[in-house]
């Protein structure tokens, strides 16, 4: 088999396409063939050595499909054949965050998925949408997860609340979706006029990011949203929390421009706002989600496709570094097989 | 003005058309020129003198819509010329039921609304859906609002779950659009082909209410249902407890067919079902219902309308008594103002 | 190992004390020395066949407290020594029910725990309270994990709030314990004068069992309680459901006078109460009553304890039929052992 | 009667005692005798012009315990002679909060209570507690009842969770008060030795506010506690945070230090904590408090009693400033009556 890896530093010139045996099974293990990876912007700071230090060599990458190879002995949850996701935080089965079951994260603290096979628990896997080629369902575990925990699991959200977000990456999308299909309304706060109105095309109320846009999301949302899902971080923390109404809450699910965020407790306080910091969600939220996708027939937004080859997945990378992608980068490991449903 | 009223007793020959002096709002009251008001179950339990006692002569009737005619000193939350809906459970305001805001109900413990004006509270008015007419209006505050309580406020129903409902009166078309717009799928177990297949093009899973439906309601759901709301009572209870997934809930909103209803604990126990009764909800979820209709452009079902006359409202009650009506009976007490929206 | 055992049927008489081998841990299981177990009414209605069938050789237990004595590879939640109880629903980890996770019930679908040693997966260990015996903690897993998932986990009881309960066994004094930790004031409804001073020294309100005793539940409540937990079934239940306040909750954890329990509709709609069944809880709500019992420095109450022979345990389940215990029967494995904190 | 007014601008020197006449209930209000009022530190904030500006001459007071004197036409919440508290968000009854219920506050968008009568709203009193005195309730509507939303309102605090909090001023002993009735543990960080000392005497863990203090609250906490109440603000926001164990709560009620906050969004995110902002609590928490108190036979911790003139309010505004009191500062306008309970 192959597989990704970065054998001696975590640096984006570093990383190469390594041959490895396939694993083998143990007792409650299924081994997966991966079909479709794809990329978050945590892979980016991982990639550049800015998440933390992880042992090398060291295989990236936390969002996986594909379809069960081999079980193990004991095994209940999986079938060889069945088409499958993994599960980004494998420990985390239901219920809130815990110290132990957030621990151990896919391409991070645990090992990463970018290889042809991946030997897993089988708690650790979930059975893909029907309606879904690999390469769809490889975007759900973090950036489909994350909006639902945030939106929906956390969030409890209900029809006929608004929802805004920032940008139209993975995550923001889903966000969309999610809201719509929830029968909730979505404002999308973003600078390219072309992707708003691409935004909009899905049902989003679109808002040009510039001036006070806090105001303006305002005024859409009879004083403020009910739920605001923060991608940005940094500066633009403080103006998500002016734009949510009170009582009201800000989903803190990222930090492209910044981890360091500025904001002001009176401020806070007379609005009664919440900030809620996440990142992924539990497995049931994972399979709550594949239920409402199939329920609503609702696809998820794939930017571009990349190969699996070193050259392809540092392209990846590249892409989402600079290109501001509308919706998820994904790498195809099986050409053929992962655009297939 | 003029109002229905049972002047002598709670039966339905005694109902008759009377005149009464306009009423003059007091301080944060309103006065409402009613345009439609909707029947409910209820509304023939307690005509037939079944519900309880209440003073006469009595005036029926919680479910109306108009337009605010005059405010009194003080009000804020209205002006003249607003287009509302009555709150039937005036008291109730946001958060769970307790008895000091639960004891009031219109057409029951408080002043019924079958007349064309109505003195009240300003907190009990609703702003009317924007998209909806008066007749349409005027189905909400009992059915709309019994369904969105028992589906999101008290259900906390997610996308992608499921709902079944027994009959296709006004509380069981209600069940299934806010299912539908809350991303979840909807199954109406009934009895009349014709009127099935009319929910299944609503969007709804019809199953014959023939043998063991409980079973088929399992089988189309996985095992059993999120939610089973029960409209009906009687021996269907434990069918209803049956066709619920392990953990899941059946709301108990009527009891069409009696109100002695047997179950088995044992059975209760292992399924580990919860059986919540509700009846009405909140003036938030009311306000909350209404957003979620705008936001999903969904209008009621209103399977009749009567005019304001003492033989009119006889024959509405009689089609309620009889007709198995396909959602909502209205009586319009203003034409051509209660259909225009 | 020694171990109990219904070689032939499920009947009383046919309950031995049978020699086996002790078990050795396969990867992620421990094999736990178990010091002590407790009795509920639900070994009963198993051992006299009415509760379902179950594979013969049937080794009956379910509450079991006891020392890691051996780690299978790759263990990481235990370490030999350590002082465990035995989760009840080994698979129901954090969450609430579902159907895949409260299937196996220990002493039941899944093998008993009446044995000097039982193998069993790592996640199903809970670290025993640090302050209580073996014989003490071996009451937790049923009894104490209902109380706590329908006092707490479900019943988000309030300091401040009441809660009634009926009768004195081993789950009615857990209810009074984490009422009273919890800051609430509990009520027992009982019939034997004893056992209410009992409990009234506990610091429950005692009100005896006769004539309208829902009435006087109500009066001692402002208009009725919060929680009714209600354990006896039957008839019981509908005057549970009348002690209970307007959107109140009756938690149906029991059915020792029946199984069939008629309700009357129209009166739990009037009043929004609630009625959940439940059985047993996560292992999430098993670890937080460990906290809260430490915390709080509570010990369960032990009504008996008897020794680990056929006889004894014949006399104990006896004992459970005919005794109307004050809390918890328990079984001593390991005399001089059991005891010691 | 006499008031309590800032007659000329918002500053400490304007601080005047004037007279006015003693008003009249109006339908559904009641005319409350002011036995009792304590000091927040909001109220300093406002007296310092630094809160925003108010019409003048402004009567300062938000937190009042009385007698019902007069009611007005329709009252049916109060009788004259009734012991009741004033309800600081008079408009938030039950719920979630919102804009339209969270507008109004006494004492700053709503009239003072620092006044011999005032007139409100009957909605707006709550029944104090019965085995307080007038000067102890009067310490309940600010600093009791943002204690209560915040552990257990908003926090759902259960038995045998750890809650932290900062200092040892009104808010923070209610804080351990309310955790240890529930059945919590509580820690206070706090700088002075002597009055760690008290804080340990009832009941709290107390931890120096010296060096990585962070870091010893996570020691005594098993990794974190589930819920950091931070009333300080400021930088100090960063380290509650750091306190808090993955998936926990800080919730941020104060500024007393500074209302502009920096956090690190990687490591809230990768703790997955929530921050939420809180200021009192509905009418229903406030009810809910006062029975919890009553239950638990808690009473405030009061630090020091002023009279009513203008240099003894004077007086208690700068102790309040300078004097890092020992729970709440009240102001007694009825001596003699308000000492009793």
């Amino acid at each position: 088999m192959q597989a990704i890896a970065f054998p001696h530093q975590l640096a984006l010139d570093d990383l190469s396409l390594v041959d490895r045996p396939v694993p083998s099974p143990g007792p409650h293990e299924v081994v997966v063939r991966i079909l479709a990876v794809s990329l978050n912007y945590r892979d980016l700071v991982i990639a550049r050595g800015r998440y933390g230090a992880y042992p090398l060599p060291f295989t990236p990458g936390s969002d996986a499909a594909g379809a069960v190879a081999q079980v193990g002995p004991g095994v209940t949850r999986a079938a060889v054949g069945d088409r499958v996701c993994l599960h980004y935080v494998p420990d985390w089965i239901d219920g809130p965050p815990r110290a132990e079951v957030a621990a151990r994260r896919l391409g991070g603290t645990a090992p990463g998925v970018l290889a042809t096979y991946v030997c897993i628990d089988e708690r650790a896997v979930v059975r893909a949408p029907a309606h879904l080629t690999a390469i769809e369902a490889s975007t759900l575990p973090i950036a489909g997860v994350t909006a639902w925990q945030a939106l929906i699991a956390d969030g409890g959200l209900r029809p006929g609340d608004t929802v805004a977000v920032s940008g139209t990456g993975g995550v923001s999308l889903f966000v969309v979706q999610v809201a719509r299909l929830a029968g909730a309304r979505a404002i999308v706060v973003g600078r390219d006029p072309v992707r708003l109105a691409r935004v909009a095309a899905m049902g989003a109320i679109a808002i040009a990011a510039e001036g006070d846009w806090a105001a303006r999301v305002r005024d859409a949302s009879a004083g403020g949203v009910d739920l605001f899902v923060d991608v940005v971080g940094g500066d633009a923390l403080a103006r998500s929390i002016a734009a949510t109404r009170v009582g009201g809450t800000v989903a803190a699910v990222g930090f492209v421009t910044g981890t360091a965020a500025t904001v002001d407790l009176l401020e806070m306080i007379r609005r009664t706002v919440t900030v809620r910091a996440a990142s992924g969600g539990s497995r049931a939220s994972f399979e709550a989600l594949v239920r409402a996708l199939e329920v609503a027939d609702v696809h998820p937004v794939v930017d571009r496709v990349f190969g699996f080859s070193a050259a392809e997945v540092r392209a990846a990378y590249a892409h989402l570094a600079d290109g501001r992608p509308f919706g998820k980068i994904v790498i195809d490991l099986a050409p053929g097989l992962g655009g297939a449903s």
